[in-house]
């Protein structure tokens, strides 16, 4: 048995969303001719209670897409040290479009209005780089899958309001946020300027992110996706398993969520773990005791057919998925609470 | 009946070719780990001689990969006119990486190596722009689908070779012109440092282009890829395609060629039409005697089910392509052979 | 005797505009606290009629903090092609603000409302680059230092209104222009959204150029100088003669455009000359018949005391200036007159 | 009287360095015909004992170009938090260079080898950026004028061989390092890669920065300037205060660092004052008491002709300068000894 719990990019379409995908009804959607794309985008822009949305072929790039969107270059972004947008997107931000960073040091990858507030430079004192977007990740990835309560986020959009700052939402995992904190899309929808949201994470699709924004926004978003090269030409059959995702595998986050949990127990209980982060949706964070090292655990729970990936130094990452089922969860509780050094 | 003869680009996959797709084994390629987006990338750098390859979204990032990959910003491009890279890409050559166009006035969109060397620039002259790349698209697009002869392409490469040039093809349809003019993808390997070959054109993909070069070029170009946010997971349904493709689909193109040719002879016997330009591939331009306008000849043929479309003022596109069948040209001769204004 | 006629801006200041220099009330214009700094920029916003200036160290600075003011990354700009925004800044509008162009085949590098309307790609068709500005330069300088007419300049301008393009002018040779047509820096100004003129040419100077703007604009110029490290401390002393040569140097460039004429006229005589451009302003471009080369003319003319320079191959170019005198004016009449090859 | 301690940028040029000035030999530097600007460049390149330098109109604008001449787009600097290329540069590194910054948390603005190793990625894991080049400041602005040993500085040098990682040092105080420390300008010549040296600062001259390094990268900073617009005409006259300071204006800096350290003393005597950093150079910084606001000292101190600046909320800002005399000086010491509130 192989399990692979390094990320939960890893799913494959079960057979009904390949199902899906092979009958869908395709057209060329660089023309904007692709039914099941226009019909993909109209569903997840209802969904969001947003004027408008388009498919991407990766969060890297409706990330990148938003940002360019949303700033000037030369122009600053207020947002965790830990963002994806910071950490994981290959400098885009900066490539792509020119921008630098303040990084705040937030709490499991999460900010706060006051932080926020405190971060943005003055605009008349030109010599500092000028504060133009914030952008906040939830769940965060290397915060361990923290979410953030609304609240926080309502003030952090007034601070926004209040400075002419645009506010932007990387929803890579924004689904597993939703069922933890048994949040609706449209009250994402109705704070930020842009989001965007991950079909092939938690969702299980194979391909593809979503953009959401106004609808002027997301004319000059198809421009700047033609600038990238994310135009796909019969892009529908990636989108039906966006479709069939939204009507299918929502819901069953939750397993993956009690799964972790329960991960995290046991996890709680080995003699060579020090520290389980709080787990809130399907990321799991620990720290092994001082003498055992990140490798050991990886290359042991290897052994077992179990993968699992080291976050930084002296703390590794699980993720749970919709490919990861009962059977497997068993087996690996067990191996390790089996598992000594 | 409903014929689209505007692009080669609105093709759907055959049910041979979706059932390939279907029974496709995937994986995550974002960590390089599909194997049928592995087969498929080692599959298109043997066919043409070259050490690695990278699978992409679209044509327009493979192109914009190589353009990143070949130059710095500031530098400039040397190309024909007409060339997709500096019309069709909307300006990504500028925004992505910041380089410039020399434009030379070639023939049917094909340059001369002749014509290059006049258009480089004195490097040491500091004021104009350092000349760094020289970009050939084979077959043109808006040359109306003219290929090359690879005599001339080998010269160009003498001049890139003296004057120390990066050297590009933008080969969306080089599957065209290699049918056309008996070329091997071998003789293209050998001459260029970057190939751009596309899939969901001529050969009926419905999703995908390949970049190809040496080993160390394309590990770059995972990095820009990554940055532009065209990294996708389970890719390998849409490689699947590509395989399938390349087994399948190029020696057709020789009857998307010969349509074609025909659609053009009877072009030229139209009492409305003015000049057919020389068809060598699947694209036919044409235009129309001056008492009858471009929209009138597009919207007569909408009304009998067939879309063309305008190139430039006064110039109309045909493509030929995989779902333009025996039937649909029959039918398509014969409206032509009617038509009057 | 050494006589320079490569360029205008070789021009020393005078001792009456080395004393002013000198003499000159400094601060840190970073913290806009130059107070000569700040009486120049006004004066000439004043002369134009326009809101706001500021003094930059280059003209190329000044037209590239414009195209960075008006314009966003991928956004074409549509201007001769000729201009020396496109050929002789290093490839700056495109390294600095990720722009391209639409080059027209104006005449003398000038180009007129109907071409430039022609040029405007569909801002719909999301797949050619987004217009954004038009470019105007005057005088000409590759085109020999020719002049528009104000109605021209007043149609183009309809153009770019009904159209949402930005406006600017490069006038490095303004002053020339204005002197040639009896035109005024305030109609000017009524008419472009932005206009960098230059100091160091024909008036004098030994560095500097100023951007005009309305105040809101100006403002983010500064920060957008500072972004290229265009910022200077105490740069009064420069400005200081800016003031000096507004007061002084500005009519006297008739003589500059009389002395160019009869250059003009005696090239004329001369048997080696094929062709004499008409002259306008300060700038004589000829061409040697074909028996005579480029190289012999430029070293013969060396070998008397004269500089002159290749503008491109078979045209060479002549630039009278402030420090071209009665006396050398005379001796380069008599050797051109005696030339012989 | 006037004091203004806000920065050693505000000293303008004495009766000597304006005579020197203008009695310069000057040409056209952009044809690189200045034989003041080549000189002093000659004489600032063979003090540090490297290959070639240039002029440049700003600091800044001579570590953009070091950033651009050391990285690609998307590419990372490993520097201080508190550095002045990504504070104080309004974004350019992003904005010019499109990268971005691992800032380390040093002391004082100063980093370690040890910290430089931990934070480079690794190049083969392509999501996280490529680390690129390292940043130091010497003296550090932000860091109070702290001053670098030369051994740790030798160390990260070999962190950066070590790992391909080009070695940038922004000097705009190095000057007052190297009289505070009794280092060579070799030293730091035979270790960095770039280096830019102010002279508008301590120095005391009107305007300029030089950049150095070897003869093949400095004739591409010549293009980069240039694409920058930071080429200038006759900017010998600018250049020969230069040479100027150089031969007279370095030893004074001695000064400057005793009267700061006095006004250190007298600081930490006063009871209004909480902390008085470390003062190595020209730089004080001091923060109040907690009854005591930035702004009531600033105003408190306008009142008595003394300017000084708010570094950070709850940081108060002194620098000395040649033009901050010891009549001066004393009238400070007295004001400071007798301030309350």
């Amino acid at each position: 048995m192989e399990i692979n719990l390094i990320s939960d990019t890893v799913t494959k379409p079960s057979p009904e969303m390949l199902k899906a995908m092979f009958n869908a009804k395709v057209g060329d959607d660089v023309f904007k001719q692709d039914p099941t794309v226009n019909e993909f985008e109209r569903i997840v822009a209802d969904l969001f209670g947003m004027e408008a949305a388009l498919f991407f072929p990766s969060g890297t790039m409706a990330n990148q897409t938003a940002i360019k969107l949303n700033t000037n270059p030369g122009d600053q972004i207020i947002c965790d040290k830990w963002s994806h947008i910071h950490l994981y997107e290959s400098g885009g931000a900066s490539a792509n479009s020119g921008v630098n960073f303040n990084l705040l040091d937030g709490k499991r990858g999460m900010i706060t209005a006051d932080m926020v507030k405190e971060g943005i430079n003055d605009p008349e004192f030109y010599h500092t780089p000028f504060s133009k977007m914030v952008g906040i990740e939830n769940t965060t990835n290397k915060g361990g899958g923290a979410c953030y309560e609304l609240e926080e986020l309502q003030k952090i959009k007034q601070v926004c309001v209040d400075n002419n700052l645009k506010y932007h939402l990387d929803g890579a995992r924004l689904w597993n946020a939703m069922i933890a904190k048994k949040q609706h899309p449209k009250q994402f929808g109705a704070l930020f300027d842009t989001i965007s949201v991950c079909f092939s994470k938690g969702l299980g699709c194979p391909v593809g992110s979503v953009l959401l924004s106004d609808k002027e926004t997301i004319k000059r978003a198809l421009r700047i996706r033609k600038i990238f090269g994310g135009n796909m030409r019969q892009a529908g059959y990636l989108a039906a398993a966006g479709i069939y995702a939204l009507q299918n595998n929502i819901n069953r986050l939750e397993e993956d969520h009690n799964r972790a949990k329960e991960l995290g127990k046991q996890l709680e209980q080995c003699s060579w773990v020090k520290i389980v982060e709080p787990i809130e949706t399907n990321i799991i964070i620990f720290s092994p005791i001082e003498s055992v090292s990140d490798t050991e655990i990886i290359d042991k729970l290897k052994q077992k057919g179990i993968s699992i990936s080291l976050m930084s130094k002296g703390k590794l990452r699980i993720v749970t998925h919709l490919d990861y089922r009962q059977i497997m969860h068993e087996y690996v509780l067990e191996t390790l609470s089996k598992l000594t050094f």
